[in-house]
């Protein structure tokens, strides 16, 4: 068989400072995050997400996003952004006036996540669509993405099936056209760590019709991580979302890794000979600064060598 | 693109009570290691190497190889083998008369380790074919395969180019054609982990017209481990070698990796739908036994969370 074109370029999104620090049991300083993510914003990352907009009284590890926000570095180049699940969370971050001009959609094809963690239906996510595009237009925001949570598996309800994948994402762009908006992207996120390779292409290739330009933000729970962003990139895939030194998952606990290490993905794409604009020197050295605030070593494989 | 036609099923060829009981520090008793060889046995793992018979003055860790081979279960369905790199290791590990009857040459693209590894020169391990083919069928051995050691990089002379490994199979394809014996299965070994998917499928496309069986033998030095089992899968590899738990690094050093783990390898083929007739409940027993008598967190992912 042939090997396969591969892009020429992609695009890194760091989200190590928000999915990273909000799991960890302990509330990091303000002064921390924000020198990890200065450290991002040198290894020149183009896009970090810094911090989640949810509620302090259940997630106290990100209480602080307003002050965090508030002191980002005037980088260049970079563009930082935030989570939010809900209008209130998203009128905090855009107090801060600071953040990316992308507005975002959040689903999942599965129910009992959904509630779970965002305290609301699929019917329900969808029928809000038009509320969060007035919502983005109110606030001089554009509707950038769809990410779908689970989109390859879910603990509640096991393997997630493509065309239900496929529907769910066909019902979002047709709400979002019916509210004179058009989605840009749609990220495909394996939460909880159950994609494999194969299920990876099989969905990307199911999803190529609606000709969105796909995303993916993959979990390296079982090791199977970098696999599934070779078996992306085969398919076209340009942006990742991953996390520096592999944050996001338990450092106490052996082996419970978080969502893939950006700078794994950065060496496996320099390794192909592919872009990625990152300094991948830089960017080991915010991973050791990550494991030094930590304070354990994190799951990241290839900023111990480097 | 189409998605590939993955193969339908993979033999295991289980290394890791050679490989990773030869680069411990520690020599480990042979109850030890003959308990981890029951449990794969158990496991259903149909090929395991189980020593090298190498100068016990440079490696004590193998110095017990006579008395391991000697104590072998008597397993249906399982087929030990040896590492041996001169005649002599080779007479010792014949006269057990329990090891598998498949001969094994052994050479690399690198000189630099070829003479730091086995004290021979590219053209000397070329030379001795002849020998090596007398010697099996002096003990009713048939040649079997060739195993290429650095087979995409080496730490002496860093990157190999795929012309460079065509050429010496293509050598030793014709020593063993004048010396009356043919070659069954070429193994590529990334003896350092300098291997990426883009090499490991080029190199896999070039040897394609020499009609060779090839198989892989992975190191996951820098984590890229299974991303290249799956690139090998892709181009129609269906026989990996592979360690318990990942053994062959150095486990007491975080992330210092040997081979790809087995279990890790069985569980990517399971959750493609690939056959392997490994048991895996059973494998990650073992590689929790591993574990045990280590006496570290082994680097294999599966295993814990099984």
């Amino acid at each position: 068989m042939k090997s396969e074109a591969l892009p020429k370029q992609v695009l890194i999104r760091e989200v190590g400072p928000r999915e990273g620090f909000q799991i960890l049991p302990t509330v990091y300083p303000v002064a921390e995050k924000l020198r990890l993510i200065d450290a991002l914003t040198k290894a020149s990352l183009s896009q970090i997400e810094v911090a989640s907009f949810v509620r302090p009284d259940r997630v106290p590890q990100m209480a602080d996003a307003e002050d965090l926000v508030a002191q980002l570095p005037a980088a260049k180049g970079t563009e930082y952004s935030a989570l939010y699940l809900n209008p209130h969370g998203f009128e905090r971050a855009e107090k801060s006036g600071k953040l990316s001009n992308k507005g975002w959609l959040y689903t999942s094809p599965s129910a009992t996540f959904l509630k779970a963690n965002n305290n609301t239906s699929i019917d329900e996510s969808v029928a809000a669509v038009a509320e969060w595009c007035d919502m983005f237009r109110r606030y001089s925001k554009r509707l950038h993405g769809l990410m779908v949570s689970n989109a390859f598996g879910c603990s509640y309800e096991g393997r997630v099936s493509s065309s239900a994948v496929v529907s769910l994402v066909e019902r979002f762009a047709a709400a979002c056209e019916a509210a004179g908006e058009r989605i840009v992207e749609v990220c495909l996120a394996d939460t909880v760590g159950m994609a494999n390779p194969k299920i990876v292409r099989e969905l990307l290739v199911a999803l190529r019709p609606l000709g969105f330009t796909v995303s993916l933000h993959l979990h390296d729970t079982v090791g199977l991580g970098l696999a599934n962003v070779y078996a992306g990139l085969l398919e076209g895939v340009s942006i990742f979302e991953t996390s520096v030194g592999g944050l996001g998952g338990c450092p106490f606990t052996p082996g419970a890794a978080g969502n893939v290490a950006t700078e794994d993905v950065v060496y496996l794409c320099e390794q192909m000979g592919i872009e990625t604009s990152v300094d991948l020197r830089l960017l080991c050295e915010a991973a050791k600064l990550a494991e030094f605030i930590i304070g354990a070593p994190l799951p990241g494989r290839v900023y111990r060598s480097k």
